[in-house]
């Protein structure tokens, strides 16, 4: 069973920025995760929050979403992002959360079964940034995933 | 005549995670502006560049090319992101420079043009982030900026 403390805990320890930015892995249900960050770490120069901090926490969520997946089914991999892409469609000027889940179960199945035949798998994740519960971003991340 | 350290503080003072980043203006020659960023703050859990960081300094490239551009023409304007994308050519395992330059004198010209007569206006910029002077990703950033 994966304790979501412990999943945060590694995101400050592995990625510095994470903690900076006071990122926390929210919720996990085995399909979707959530995270979520305060405003206060991540603001611009508008009093909303900064763009390059909705990204990371776009790439975060999907980063997250794989890594769990992994964790659950103890796969030793390493995860990269190869493309990233967001698109802000409104001001953020409260806390945020972004969440990414896994398309469908047969994609997800394709996925692993293919890093288990090939040591490598590409996944596309969307995870989607909302504030106070209205999607303010969107985030399309092309992860890479490589057995070890 | 613009100050470098100025802008640099600028950028620690509004936008938090800058400074987190430890993210410096490097260059500016009117044209073409250079920020810097060490990989320490910067890392991830493969000890290279986080692909939330090289995205962050892809946008701030962006963003402090046309801050740059108001600043010495005077302009109030506030600059907002609408779309970033990202593309991540090789891993980062050393300090990152992003550049971020004007594409053609005639697209500043329509920009700052359209700016006076609408009070706001698009422009699409690319940045090359750089590590030890190897392209290591592209970063294109769709903005707008309000006069006011």
């Amino acid at each position: 069973m994966v304790q979501l403390p412990d999943v945060t805990a590694y995101l400050h320890a592995e990625i510095a920025i994470t903690r900076a930015m006071g990122i926390e892995v929210a919720a996990w249900d085995g399909t979707t995760v959530t995270l979520a960050a305060p405003l206060a770490p991540n603001l611009n120069h508008a009093d909303t929050a900064f763009g390059g901090s909705i990204s990371t926490l776009g790439i975060l969520a999907g980063y997250s979403l794989l890594h769990l997946i992994f964790l659950e089914r103890k796969l030793s991999t390493r995860i990269l992002i190869q493309k990233s892409e967001t698109d802000f469609l409104r001001p953020i000027d409260d806390a945020m959360r972004a969440t990414a889940a896994i398309s469908t179960p047969a994609a997800l199945d394709d996925f692993l079964d293919t890093i288990q035949r090939k040591r490598r798998a590409r996944m596309e994740v969307e995870s989607k940034i909302l504030c106070r519960n209205v999607l303010a971003a969107t985030h399309r991340g092309l992860f890479v995933a490589m057995k070890y």
